[in-house]
């Protein structure tokens, strides 16, 4: 599942608008691409007070929807456009409170089946060298959308 | 850890402020209680187009949102106001996809001790007899916060 | 997928003996049913020296057998023996330090498609009142065993 | 949270004598350690019949018990000898059928805090390029153990 140099089934222009257009609910936190690679990914997230908890740091649910997406385009960027992928499952453990800063994550995935798509995703608070938070994102793919001759 | 005949710490009103106001990403959802008791919880999250996913069903980031929040809830309801208790994990099955309608959320609470709150939150979709999601969160609760007396 | 007066698609006595003949790692330790009904399950796991951890406590690696062996029956008392259905997730709460005591399981389905049985498991420490873990445990379906009619 | 060139603050030989004498269900496993690093660890698992399912794999129970132990390790590798830490989650997907061979755990620390330590855990088959399994892991540090100067 190692990257490798061959380029991605889904451009980052197009993934951006994917982003943007799918669902307003995340559109609205205008995630850009920083690169995308053939089953690589690393997106950013804009600081925002709409996003500011308690605390002073990002809310949880928009680190969650960050994370979420990022399995989303590590999928396509192996698949091309498979809208109708879904997540299954998304586990976050968050680490340390990320600054009241732009966001990085970082996806990489685990297993690409026929049926069933896991990855995990590293969350960075620009400023701090650690990460803050770290996501296992499973994702169901439609029929035939998966990649032939894997298991389930 | 099951519910008594005390009055919950909050009153629904409070809370309701609480959601609406601490995290605007949060506070757009618009959801509303529905009950709040001494260590329990229900939620309802309405419907809106700004929520749905391809497939026309409400996006997994705010069915997240809603069973964070949920639990945020079931903390206050024990403990009063703490609005600096910070999710430390959350952990999401979908089961099946929701209709585009109201979601509502019913927590339970599996732990709460000094420093930690660990609970699942089951998610409904409006005309769906069978839950659609299943979550598990745990939140970190601030000194001298969380119950006297019991273990981590 | 509340359980019902239908009898259970496996007898206690079948699945006691799946649960000790079928893998002598998870066999040796003399797990024994309860009750068993038509999507419900309690199962009790004996004290023995063997599993005790430093702090005198049941070890962990015990009550994740525990939890995965009690959906696997769950599964099965829904649609008889299904020897090769394989767990693919696992998440436990240890909530608790549990007694150097027997410990019970009570499992609950949470969704049983065609593909992918998903259920919680509640474990229990004799002689404490509140719960010591809680497991989200899912499972794949080997093809035409799962429920016709239903989503993945 | 990164490896470094100072010595792990416990020996192989150490650790290995943990894993073999605190928990005899987790002793019978046989683990050996390939390394042990500051912060970093490789575990290996020998096959064993004792430890197959039907469908001729390595069952969920022996895996979950390696990811555990290897975080263990990697936990005493930067505190010493800390027995007393203790699991308090364990979240594990099961990406592949293992072959009936030895299996290898690689371990990462995602966060090590005073009182909780977060990592995930790889495992390879022998014979399969792609991992198996990945889980995530999190302890309990005892008081007074965890590093100082870093928040929970």
């Amino acid at each position: 599942m190692s990257p490798t140099a061959k380029p991605p089934r889904i451009t980052a222009e197009e993934f951006a608008a994917v982003m943007r257009d799918l669902v307003p609910y995340v559109g609205q936190l205008g995630i850009e691409v920083k690169t995308l690679g053939f089953g690589t990914i690393s997106l950013v997230m804009p600081a925002s007070d709409r996003l500011l908890r308690p605390g002073g740091t990002i809310a949880g649910p928009a680190q969650m929807a960050l994370a979420d997406i990022a399995m989303y385009g590590l999928v396509m960027s192996r698949l091309g456009r498979v809208d109708l992928a879904v997540t299954t499952s998304l586990s976050i453990n968050f680490l340390r409170r990320p600054e009241p800063a732009a966001m990085t994550a970082e996806g990489r995935l685990l297993k690409l089946g026929k049926r069933l798509a896991v990855g995990d995703v590293t969350l960075l608070s620009e400023g701090l060298a650690e990460p803050v938070a770290h996501a296992v994102v499973t994702y169901s793919l439609p029929p035939a959308k998966g990649l032939a001759g894997e298991g389930k």
